[in-house]
């Protein structure tokens, strides 16, 4: 197994090293997994074809890293505007994810399961307040992906950069801003030295699914009580890292402002609804990619209509309500 | 393996069954389970005892059940103004609740872990508007738990009927109003035929969270391995579960309203205020009735705080800035 995570990398590494062991302890050891952490087998970015080719039996990885292959991918991670971690559990499991996943991954000799997410990401770190879109201008921020895509159509310059050098970039000024995950994941990197306002919520990945990608040929050839172990190890980390990231992000966050001198801001309407408008244009080209691409983009349409409808309804109606009378 | 629920019911049962093939699957029958669905080897209530006592291995049922036993149980299945499923994932795994939920077990000889939830749970069928706590004086409403003690100190009248009783009871007028769980569960029992009034978001089981609850002496004697594989397989349910509930109580709550002429109502700041009081009033008596039940109420408050607070600019201002935009 290898993954894109360096090692003891808090949650998503620490994630993937807990699957890993629960999958041999689980089967008394008739599974034995072997971890590589980033660079200790293949650099990071080599898993998908270490995997694919079979040298590697599995990784865990974000499979929105491989969207230069094909921009399907992006949508079994997260996507500007997208689901949230409960809608993309259900648009995967019962809205017909799960299919058109196995249909892209089969085109490269994989089959991939959910195995973790981080939630919600905020949306960066500023060193100005962002109060309408024209602030956005000229902004060089580290944003990948979609994400950036959309920070692009409205003048910004998004910068792709490993989370070893953002640091530098931000203290230097070669970069304005930058986002990374949540508070947690964040307080480590020191970003409020050179930038103080944290902005949420962040629309460039609202609920970032990981992946247990595994080599097809191989799970093909597994036991049904092999596969099924498989597929309980990784729903298991599904569920067990996106709690240990709800329950740490709200302490470090209380620490970045009460320690740190960190300013909380909101993304204002204005500013989302540019967002919103030029997330739009980004899909359209993922969309005219191919047949496939397009499949995909519809799925997650009706499921953002469909899901999307009833959380409004339940979760987002009910944390309003409570939070309002509580005070949350 | 003993259930709290009929064979078949939609979600909690077929789930339950799910979670029992599923564990006999993934271990190749190294664990047998044989599946009792309510009533076929004893009756739903008596689920407790027949695996306190040993008599069966485990039961899979809502802890709050059992909450005449202790008031503690009702935390551990969802309370008043309680945890979302996320926020509830995050108390139990990271937050003390998987402790503070052993230590309650213990003194039954039960061990108990996450293996399902409902999610957030409508506010009822009610036979006419409810524009002001006002209008719940005097109203017969079925609607057990804690969730009825807040609707008594409003003035109305909670009854408790198995859900098998409570379409006859809505239809002869002895009862104005009941609650069920959602969309997707309440289709199935035809209340709309005696009340259109289908009120959102419910206050009282914001996440119910169902439980695979096991003989502690028989769990203390299994490998380690075959504890693995129970957790895993009760974690894979707890996620499964829920995706299934977020995936079609959408379509089924779009049904409702165009083939059947169900009226989709909001309960109004006015009426949540009041149900906020009247909350505080019951959580008063919980805590009060030992040390136990204390330390897991504020075991409970300090997750609401600090996961909610998390839950507040992460998921929830996401999704309300997300669906204002898309006009979801």
């Amino acid at each position: 197994m290898v993954t894109t995570w360096p090692r003891d990398f808090p949650g998503l590494g620490t994630g993937a090293q807990r699957l890993a062991k629960h999958l041999s302890d689980m089967t008394d050891g008739r599974i034995q997994v072997q971890y590589f952490a980033a660079g200790e087998r293949v650099g990071a970015f080599d898993s998908f074809d270490e995997v694919a080719s079979g040298n590697a039996q599995a990784y865990h990885a974000a499979d929105y890293y491989w969207k230069g292959k094909h921009p399907g991918w992006a949508y079994f991670t997260s996507v500007p505007f997208g689901l949230t971690y409960t809608e993309m559990n259900a648009w995967i499991r019962f809205g017909g994810g799960q299919q058109l996943w196995d249909k892209l991954a089969a085109n490269y000799g994989l089959k991939c399961v959910m195995a973790g997410n981080t939630g919600v990401q905020m949306g960066g770190w500023f060193n100005k307040e962002i109060n309408s879109s024209d602030d956005l201008k000229g902004l060089k921020m580290r944003i990948p992906g979609l994400g950036g895509d959309v920070m692009a159509k409205l003048g910004a310059s998004p910068v792709s950069l490993p989370g070893g050098q953002i640091y530098e970039n931000l203290v230097s000024g070669a970069i304005d801003a930058t986002e990374w995950v949540g508070p947690w994941n964040d307080s480590f990197m020191k970003f409020y030295e050179a930038a103080k306002f944290y902005y949420y919520p962040g629309m460039h990945e609202p609920g970032s699914m990981l992946s247990f990608g595994m080599n097809a040929s191989w799970w093909g050839k597994l036991t049904k009580s092999d596969q099924a172990a498989i597929e309980a190890a990784a729903a298991m980390e599904n569920d067990v890292m996106m709690a240990e990231y709800n329950a740490k992000n709200g302490a470090a966050l209380a620490r970045l402002l009460t320690d740190h001198g960190v300013k909380l801001r909101k993304f204002n309407d204005d500013v989302y609804d540019s967002f919103g408008e030029a997330s739009a244009e980004v899909f359209e080209a993922a969309r005219a990619h191919s047949p496939l691409a397009n499949e995909i983009h519809q799925s997650f349409l009706a499921a953002r209509k469909n899901v999307g409808g009833w959380t409004k309804i339940s979760d987002q109606a009910y944390l309003a309500q409570r939070n309002r009378v509580l005070e949350v």
